[in-house]
């Protein structure tokens, strides 16, 4: 078989745990590394500037976005679909659907394919959702944490007189419970926000009322925030460990109860992702050998296409 | 839109449940039951004998095979999968890849499409093994029970003087702990075997030592045999309650721990299996507007699947 060939662009956290995960894959072939920042592999993977991509036409299949921000992947992944391949963790919930139809467009009109959104959450999590929804006619329940949001650090951070800040998302325990046994009350708190913010002291009274008042975010949930020096903040900001859970509690249609439950634990969020990322090369392979384009979500793929095509029998040999 | 006209064949456990299922789902119309014996339903259903498909080709778009035994299901499939699609729950793991290509043959010459093994497992479990092998490159380890297992009640009946049997299958606690933590060792025995078993009192010490030696069901296995009257007997073979498990533990490519798992409870296995079989109609009808034909697995079709084409929008919003 041959190799895949794969470029990255990004190297920050998730970029760096890519390139460890596309080299660690027999399968795949890393070619390149593309970033805006004149940075060095430790691997020594070749690093080039982010406009050099368009040289690598004929010698990348799959490029992997590992933007930091949201903004890069907004811009980044219409310019490289025009060229590539494209996988991206695309994570503006709201924003999912009118991107997806934008990237649609593109990767139709370039001939190729995106799949977009490809992560722990959003990815194999709404995948779990998508699949307890179908089973259960019903919303299942999810919970993250405790671990950082980079949302909510982002917003607190937008704030004036913040110099840095971080965002722990703790999961109410007694609400895990009753959301396993269906009895969840919809005004029971899902998550405790902890916050941890480096201001001058002179501000810290005025930053705390408006974190706890900022909507969606922080306003009728259980806040409580820390001001802490930098040096501490960097300490809190380098825990990349996280945990998540979706639960489905019902009753199907003999009035029998049912519970359905999903939950990863992570010592290394952008590892996971990457590992989720680097796995779903298969399935651009898979789209590619049966000529389809377009954009695609962790939803549009069956679970076969994560393995090379010639595995089918070796999956239904040991899986099923 | 349309609604999906749905037949089941056979009437027991699973075919009743199936029955409530597609009668609870108003995108779907019952048509018809299919049984070998004379039967009447409570909720009305029209009963017609096994032989009179042929006179439905026209009314009827997905049969959904409820069939007992294996043997039911090797016969009936190809049968009705010349004229309908068709839904089973194959369970004969051994057995799944020869029998898949056999039905994927007969589905492309007839041009119809047959899900195979569609139930908890093989099905959705298979489908959660394969993403966690993906992601892992690791075999996941499973768990049954506590709950009957019918492979293993099925050898104990096969013993010469054994008029009646039941078996349960009972994790063992340890051994999921284990798993959980990524120590389980190859040895340790990851399920407990309890049979109850109704026989002369004269035949039961020989009967106890033939289960015990039983290879690849009891032997080398912590079984236990307890001998009882038929009508105890009966009262636990009512008890349809049933658990699994899927568990991986790995270390993902920048050497970090990840804990993935997956875990079913239901009080009635029937009715959950009927829940799964009855969700897939959907993806029937999904295949069937792509144009495809043959012989899928649950690992063969994208979870957007299992929802109707028209809600892809929903999906996006509600899910990623």
């Amino acid at each position: 078989m041959n190799k895949i060939n794969v470029g990255i662009v990004g190297y920050g956290n998730l970029g760096k745990a890519a390139e460890q995960a596309v080299l660690a894959n027999k399968n795949f072939n890393l070619v390149a590394i593309f970033s805006r920042r004149l940075v060095c592999s430790k691997f020594n993977t070749k690093v080039e500037p982010y406009n050099s991509f368009t040289d690598y036409v004929t010698k990348i299949d799959v490029m992997l976005l590992c933007g930091g921000s949201k903004s890069d992947l907004e811009i980044q992944t219409p310019e490289i679909a025009e060229y590539f391949d494209v996988i991206n963790t695309f994570d503006t919930h709201k924003k999912i659907p009118t991107e997806f139809n934008k990237l649609n467009e593109i990767a139709k009109k370039s001939k190729h394919r995106i799949i977009m959104s490809c992560g722990w959450d959003p990815g194999i999590f709404s995948l779990i959702r998508a699949m307890f929804m179908a089973l259960s006619n019903n919303n299942p329940i999810t919970f993250w944490g405790k671990g950082i949001s980079m949302g909510h650090s982002d917003a607190i951070r937008r704030i004036s007189g913040v110099d840095d800040a971080v965002q722990f998302t703790v999961p109410n325990k007694e609400a895990i419970k009753r959301a396993k046994s269906g009895t969840l009350p919809e005004d029971m708190p899902r998550h405790f926000r902890e916050c941890y913010v480096v201001c001058k002291p002179k501000d810290s009274a005025r930053i705390e009322n408006e974190i706890k008042n900022i909507p969606n975010y922080f306003k009728g949930q259980p806040t409580t925030v820390s001001f802490v020096d930098q040096n501490h903040l960097l300490k809190l900001k380098s825990k990349m460990l996280h945990r998540g859970e979706v639960i489905s509690s019902f009753k199907t249609a003999g009035d029998s109860k049912c519970k359905l439950n999903f939950s990863v634990y992570m010592d290394s969020n952008p590892n996971f992702t990457a590992c989720i990322m680097t796995t779903y090369i298969n399935a651009i392979a898979n789209l590619k050998e049966n000529k389809v384009t377009g954009a695609f979500t962790n939803l549009d793929i069956p679970v076969s296409y994560l393995f090379p095509s010639k595995y089918k029998e070796t999956l239904l040999k040991t899986l099923c």
